[in-house]
This record gives C-alpha cells, sequence and structure tokens, in this order.
C-alpha cells in the first residue's frame, strides 16, 4: 500500500473535502491530566455541587462494583453462564461501565434497542427524552443462548436482526461497512440485555490507561479547573493545524460570548477503528508532539481518549459522540463537515451527504441543551502559508487537505505545506507508515512507546 | 397464478399467522356517511369547540385553496413551472391536502426528511414533539430540476439518498420491495419541499369517492354523532369475522371503561397497495356486503376512506397509520400482528419481527396522547364453528387463516369454515379472483360497481 516516492511538491493542489484551518504555532507545553482517583472517593464527591451540564438522566451511571464488594461479587459470579466478550464487546462495556451512555445501565434490552433504531433516542420513566443514536448491544450465539436460558439471572435475550440493524443505523446494508463486517455480520443471532455490574474496572494495559479518563475523572477535572463551559473535539485523526486554529477561534468566540474559563476536552477515540485509520497508540504519541509544540494551551486544555468504538455511521453515529459528551462534562460540541463519514463501501461517492452530519446534529431528540458549533470551513492559505478559514472571495488561494489526502502524504513520505501540522507531529505520521511498510503489512504494530 | 382446483376441506388445518377473531353475525345495515360538505361550510364551524383529540400540531391543515380564490390562483400558477405528478405523488398531494399529515403543509423539505428518517418525529417552533414516521416527499428528475431552479418560487430542492432513505424506513435495501420499486429505484435524484396550495380537492372519479372523508369531515361526523372516545381500525385486506369480533369487543372494552359512545372507524387504506393485495374497489364491495349482515352496528361505526399509499413498512409505517387517525380524530388505535409487514422480498422469513410494530408504536414519539389498542390473537375455533379469541389451555381446536391463506382459498373457489366470514362478503373475494382468471391476468380490472 505505501508507495515510496519522495520529494513533495509544495505547490500540489490539494482537491478534497475542506476539513478545518489552523493558526500558526504558539510554543508552551499541554497539560495531560493525571490519572485515575480511587472511586470510594469518588462516590464521597459525586454530590459535590457541580456547574457542569447534568448527565443524561440526572445522575452519572458508574457499573464498576466499589472494591470492597469485588470480592462478594465474584464469589456470586462463579456460578454464572458466560459470555466471552469481544474486543469490540469490551469496548462497549468500558463505554456502558463508566457512563458515557448514562442512563444505560448495561447492553439494551429490546426496548432500548427498538427506540434507538427507530427514534435514536430514549423515553425515561419521567417522561423526559434522552439521545441514544447507536445500539449497545450484546449478542450471543445460539449455543450461548441455549446455556443461558436456564439461567434466571438473565434479564432478557431477544432476536438479533442483523440486516435491520445495519440498514437503520448506517442507511445502508453494502457490504464493507467496517463495523457490521467486524461486529455485526459475523456476530450471534441474538442480542441479550440487562442491567450490568461490572467487577473490575477495564484496563488495555497499553500504556495509555492513564489517558482514559472516566466521565467521572473528567468531571473532577473540569470542576478543578474551573471551567464555566467545555467544548469537546472529537477526533479519530492526526490533529493538524487547521483543527487547532478552530480549537482556538471557539475559545475565542465562547469568551467574547461572556464565558470566563472555556475548556477544551480533546477527545480522541479510543476503540475500534477501520484499518487504514492510524492507531490509537501513534495518533497519541502525534497529539502529544503537536501539544509540545504548544498549538492550544495547557491550562485550558484536558487531553483524554473516548473509549467507544468507531461505527462510521456518520449523522447517526455523531448524536452519540456528541451525547457521550455532555455526561463527560461538555456543553458545547464542535461538528465539522461529514462527521463520522466515509467513502461508500461499493459506490465512488462518500456514504453520507457532508452536510447531514451537523443539520440531524442539530434536531436530535435528547440533545437540545448541548450547543453545537458547527466548523467553519478552513483550509490551507498559499497566500498566508498557514491554515485559515476559507475565504470563497478568493477561493484560488486555498488548498484542501483531507484526511485521506493527509494520510497519502505520508504514506508517501511526501511533506505537506509548511503549516499545515507541526513537523514534531508529521514525524509520528512517517514514523508510523514506516512502520507498516518495514513489517510488510497493511495493519499496524499496535504498541508504541508514548 | 389462480388455480382452479374445487372444494374445499372444510377440516384443512390452516397453519399461519394469528391475526384475529370474529363472532357470529348479527343482522342490520350499516351507514355509510354522506360525502363531502362544501370547504366554506367547513371553514365556519371549524372552530365550533369539539372534544375530540386535537390534531397534532394543534390545527387540522387544509391546502386546498377556498373556491373563491381558485380562479385566481390558477392563473398565478399559470407561470409557475410545472412537476409532473406520479399516481403515488397525487396519492401523498391527496394526504397533505386534507391534512391527515398536519402539521406538515407539503411535501418535505431537507430538515423534516431528515427528522423523519433519524427520528420518525418532528420538533415544531414550539419545542413540541409530532410523530412523522414515513417520507412524504416529491422526486423530480434532473431535467425538471434543472427548469425548476431557474424560479424563484420553488422553495427548497436537495438530493434524493435513494438507498439511505429505503434503508432507514424498510430496515433493509432488498430489491423488491413493492412501494421503492414503484416509486423510489426509478424515480427522480432530487426532491423538492414546501408550502402547497392546492387548487381543486383531489378526487378519482372511481365511484367510491363519497367515501373519502377529509379528516375535517371525519371529524364533522364523529361530532354529530357525539363520539367521547373514538378507535380507528386500519386494514388493508377484505374484513373477515375475526376483525368483526375484534371490534366489537374493543367497543365492549371501551364502554367497560367508562365511554357512553365509543365509534368505530373503520378505515381502508385507499392508495397504492402490491400487486397480490385486493384492490381497494373490490375491498369496498366486501365491505360493504359483511357490513350490510350486520356484523357491526351502523349507529356506532364510520366506514371511509384512508388516501394513503401502502408502504409495508411495518414497524415504521405504522407509526404513520396512527399518526394520520390522530388528524382525524381518533384518540384509540388497534394494533395487530405484524401491522404493515410482509415477506422479505429475497429471505423466506418476514421482513419484520411481528412483535416490534405494536412496540414501537406503543414507544413512539409523538402518539403518547394516543391509547394504542393491542390485538389479542384469535383463530377459528373448530369446537364453535366460529371466530374466538385464541385459547392456549386447548390450542388444538384452533386454526389461524392468515390473510395469503385466505386470498389463495378464494383464488381456488375454495370455502373457508362457516363462520369465517359471511358468504355475501366470501363472494365478492371469488369474484374478484374470477374476474382475474377471466382476464388472463394477474392484475385487476380495477373498477367495480358498488
Amino acid at each position: 500500500m505505501a508507495s515510496m516516492s519522495t520529494a513533495f511538491p509544495k505547490t500540489t493542489p490539494f482537491l478534497s473535502h475542506p476539513l478545518t484551518k489552523s493558526d500558526s504555532l504558539i510554543a508552551t507545553t499541554v497539560s495531560f491530566p493525571s490519572s485515575a482517583r480511587s472511586r470510594s472517593l469518588r462516590r464521597a464527591t459525586l454530590r459535590v455541587r457541580s456547574a457542569l451540564i447534568e448527565p443524561d438522566g440526572g445522575k452519572l451511571v458508574e457499573l464498576v462494583v466499589p472494591e470492597t464488594r469485588r470480592r462478594e461479587k465474584k464469589h456470586e459470579a462463579a456460578d454464572l453462564p458466560r459470555v466471552k466478550l469481544t474486543a469490540i464487546d469490551l469496548q462497549w462495556m468500558h463505554v456502558l461501565s463508566e457512563g458515557w451512555a448514562s442512563p444505560l445501565r448495561g447492553f439494551m434490552r429490546e426496548a432500548e434497542f427498538l427506540q434507538t433504531l427507530h427514534f435514536n433516542s430514549l423515553r425515561l420513566d419521567d417522561g423526559s427524552v434522552v439521545n441514544m443514536s447507536v445500539p449497545i448491544v450484546l449478542a450471543i450465539d445460539d449455543e450461548q443462548k441455549a446455556l443461558i436460558g436456564e439461567s434466571k439471572r438473565v434479564a432478557l435475550i431477544y432476536k438479533h436482526p442483523k440486516e435491520e440493524r445495519i440498514a437503520r443505523t448506517w442507511g445502508t446494508t453494502a457490504p464493507g461497512l467496517p463495523f457490521a463486517e467486524e461486529a455485526i455480520t459475523n456476530a450471534g443471532n441474538w442480542l441479550i440485555g440487562g442491567d450490568l455490574e461490572v467487577l473490575e474496572p477495564v484496563k488495555y494495559n497499553d500504556g495509555l490507561d492513564r489517558f482514559r479518563l472516566s466521565p467521572f475523572e473528567l468531571r473532577k477535572e473540569l470542576e478543578k479547573r474551573g471551567a464555566d463551559a467545555v467544548f469537546a473535539f472529537q477526533l479519530r485523526n492526526p490533529v493538524h493545524n487547521g483543527h487547532a486554529l478552530l480549537m482556538t477561534d471557539t475559545r475565542r468566540r465562547l469568551l467574547e460570548m461572556g464565558y470566563k474559563n472555556p475548556i477544551l476536552l480533546l477527545h480522541p477515540l479510543g476503540g475500534f477503528t477501520k484499518a487504514d485509520d492510524v492507531p490509537l497508540s501513534w495518533r497519541m504519541k502525534q497529539h502529544e508532539k503537536v501539544l509540545e509544540d504548544g498549538v492550544l494551551d495547557p491550562e485550558t486544555t484536558v487531553v483524554s481518549i473516548f473509549p467507544s468504538p468507531m461505527l462510521y455511521a456518520g449523522p447517526t453515529e455523531v448524536q452519540w459522540h456528541a451525547k457521550a459528551r455532555i455526561n463527560a462534562g461538555a456543553n458545547f460540541y464542535i461538528v465539522g463537515r461529514d462527521p463520522a463519514g466515509m467513502g461508500h463501501p461499493v459506490e465512488k461517492r462518500d456514504l453520507y451527504d457532508a452536510d447531514h452530519g451537523k443539520k440531524v446534529l442539530s434536531m436530535a431528540p435528547g440533545l437540545e441543551r448541548l450547543n453545537i458549533l458547527p466548523f467553519r470551513v478552513a483550509a490551507y492559505d498559499k497566500t498566508q502559508g498557514k491554515m485559515a478559514f476559507f475565504d470563497p472571495s478568493r477561493a484560488q488561494d486555498f488548498l484542501f487537505i483531507s484526511g485521506t489526502k493527509m494520510r497519502g502524504l505520508a504514506k508517501n513520505k511526501e511533506s505537506p505545506p509548511d503549516g499545515f501540522m507541526c513537523p514534531g507531529g508529521w514525524k509520528v505520521l512517517v514514523d508510523y507508515y514506516d512502520s507498516l511498510s518495514l513489517s510488510g503489512n497493511a495493519r499496524l504494530p499496535e504498541k508504541v512507546p508514548v
């Protein structure tokens, strides 16, 4: 895949999607918040008044059994039927256990699954509505169902309507949807839902657990910093100066609106991604380099990993990305062009209309409390030699660099134009593609020193 | 298709879906309400207080231009670009023009279309939510778009994402969905939305227009009768005694609940149906015979035609069927097994889980005001020689007769068991299939004397 042509002509036109733009760099360091506090401490302080946005359902769900009760619970669990979890199942369990999907207390029951598929939202007992756009379900096969069916402790097993789930989540059933191929098509014919007790916090032991702050921990951090506005930036790609410009500009706008201390939650997705995306470990290394270069102010930035898998479900998924960040304390959400989008798996076009994501997000039930901040289109301004907001009156001065284009350049060891990304960050990308071609493999050595 | 075998063995087991059950017949006649009142009269009385359920959005939409202004409007329209309507487009225009889709005031704009696809509901300016589960859109082709694009009077043209529309509406993209093949796959690549003024009431001149009461006319009729509860029964199949039992039983339950005058809205669907369904004209003739036989009380029954096309979109469509009846004044809605369902077009199974329709309906946003009445399962009770509610403790006494089975019997001139349907009604069905085989055609002579 990685062809090895060398020099990158600085004037090559970039003919892809507008994404964001960026400013010149300011040198400082960014603080990565320190690791998890103990759960018992958390519980003691959870009731402390907070100025942050309320979690969905009014209370942040936490499903990890307190340390004092783990021995007893493990003992009880020894007699229960077991379900083998895939890597993605584990990521969802992580998501559920920390309350990213509050008020969900476990894998979806059928009523929750149906509301998600049809309404992208759940109605709670009090009549209020929370957003919930992607099924968080656990599939089991016929054999497991037969084993579990005996047990009285298991709440509800229902049919796994795979085709319908895919059609209603992605708006297509074309073969080649990364998440569907990984986690649905060959999954079991049944789904099992019900309340969950998680016996241990989910850890990956990949050197990155310290960046995996739970919503509770993020809220603590945001409160400690005295945030009066929190704006979340979801990403699954390397950060370039277009992103940075956007984040800096957002902060400026929030200050103009009268907020005194807006905090940025820079929140890369940490779960399953498709094979040609840059793996998490390399992305984190890249983010670190970019942040060391001082593009963002450490005093007003929190970097953390969002543990969800990536569905590439466009307008359906962007709601999940936004909703989960409410639970982590964000009341502003930055949305770009074609969020969570990808190319159509079999046709030569994007799977989603590039504007549908932000339109759907702005109308989504249960997200009324969240302030949606649409991206302004940014591109590389050749006259300034940096990323800047696109000015249609002098369109010819701008180059558009898509994620695909960016990855292609790094793969080919070509350089992007000066001012597109800081050199340290770019080198991480080049190193990543080097490691791929050295291993002679399109997939990645997942661990990398951070 | 119609094979000609003769005698029907009365003891043949019926091995299909439970649908409903029916009682023995009571002989009276049913009153079909008289035809449309003038629009000006309507307008004068629209503000009269009504005890009926409020229409969605608080006010019934009517888009037909008053007679006094038609000449002027037609004159204005002469200069506007024209869009050729298909038969289904016309049915939707009929639906819109009379306010079945209130508060929609025309074919959907993109924001309404997206909310329909993703949320099955629309948020109104005042923050309230109404149900809207099926796209009511008008497709135009590239050429028409080019012509219309010039006109300043046309509100909004946006892309027609056919695959996504089908996937999100039906939960499948398999070829062979009747509505999709008829009205989407080969339709134009663009959708055009905006407020509509309808220059003339939509009429079909098929002898059945007198049964096509608008929501306004139905509300007048229901008020005239002093209804304190209105229960709607949607159907697209011939009425058998199972339906009748169900309707009678529903009335009994409503009386028990304390209502003094529950009125049944027997509301066959009048728009597009798939080729192997019984055409409207024959169904109306069959309904008339069945009702002449006095199965239902004319004092408490209103028979009318619902002008919508049929989508066969199961849980998505049943919401539309229910929502439209709110606008016609119904506050109770009877829902059966697998409503608006059909066989999967390419796999050997039903397209939808038979229970999803009523589950989705009971949770649907915007339908909270509607009382959902699930069918009790009915079947032919061999020991009583009539339709009865299924009793699982003596399952062996019951036969299940599906719509498919019923049509098969009529096609083959076999008789159903005594007590399944009144002989006059059954004869209509046999005559219909006779007319098909005489014409040597699987499709129908659409007109029949009523």
